[in-house]
């Protein structure tokens, strides 16, 4: 069969979607067409929603629709402390645990030398420029707590961040590493328990 | 953080992907805006295409953007034979092995009591019609050839069909089960191998 061609157009254009491949994306066209025709006409139309109007919030970097967040805008969040998370999802993870109060930078990604990532890419720059004016103007900040993944990248990126802000007299501190709770050690990496050890308390 | 609108709203439509859940519909929409503006900009619009030029071929069912699909116009394909498949990528597929030259019918799914798809869903009816059709008008076709999956559910359609087409006079086949070229049966399922005990030539 010589595919047709609107549906080969779609195929192709599933695939920009992250860990889409040939397969999963001819199941996805087929399903739309056959199955879900409303539902793809609401995922193009939120598509250029979401391109038309998200754009980046001045303070902090995540998506928003207006120049600053929500977040960022509310007077009611800690205003000595902020968090450093790689993406919106690690945002809201944090803040659904109702452990942290205060404000945020998103880098919206992450140090990657495979991927071309670097400090510019993460907008290092601008987050010193954030820690420099909170703590310079707003004398408020007095620590930066780096919340970013304990995976090789995001230690890495952690590492970085540490280091540019070690001369700015601001506290440097990173999520604590430990066993998870309700999990049994025989089960756990030999690498989490050692540091839960040394970080006992 | 209150998630933006626009944001959640994509979240949202993404997961009308089949297999797609909340957290991957976030991972998605973090890297299409974040990434992949452009792919995301190409597929609303693939998607908006899809929906507006696709349709069912008269003859076979699969999706077409004509009245009738090129492989049924084809005059080179054999006229004795018709082929009957679950979906587009099942036809695909037998169309690249090669070794096969008839013609088609696209169930465009398969019988599933749990999904509410019965013999209307599948056009069953239409499947009738157009073998009826065939060996009345055209005299051509003498064999039906039953390419469903060897799932519970395409098992049960096959035969479905079967039972349907016992009194037409013309002769039902299935695709042969046995052992997959290039495995070893002691890592092949008892099943597969019983099969093709009974079925050695």
């Amino acid at each position: 069969m010589a595919q047709a061609h609107a549906l080969e157009r779609l195929v192709q254009a599933l695939r920009y979607l992250p860990g889409v491949g040939v397969k999963s994306a001819q199941r996805m066209a087929f399903h739309l067409l056959q199955h879900e025709r409303e539902g793809a006409a609401r995922l193009a139309q939120a598509l250029q929603q979401a391109l038309a109007s998200m754009r980046h919030c001045a303070l902090c970097h995540t998506f928003t629709e207006a120049e600053i967040c929500p977040t960022c805008l509310d007077p009611q969040r800690d205003r000595s402390q902020l968090c450093v998370v790689e993406t919106p999802a690690d945002q809201a993870t944090l803040e659904r645990t109702g452990a942290y109060r205060g404000r945020y930078f998103v880098l919206m990604g992450k140090l990657s030398a495979l991927d071309g990532v670097g400090p510019r890419e993460i907008g290092l720059a601008q987050l010193l420029a954030r820690v420099d004016h909170l703590v310079d103007a707003e004398r408020e900040v007095r620590e930066v707590i780096l919340a970013t993944n304990f995976t090789a990248e995001g230690e890495t990126t952690a590492h970085l961040i540490t280091q540019a802000l070690k001369a700015r007299g601001v506290q440097v501190t990173r999520l604590a590493r430990g066993v998870p709770i309700g999990s049994e050690l025989e089960y756990v990496d030999l690498g989490t328990i050692a540091h839960a050890l040394v970080d006992r308390r």
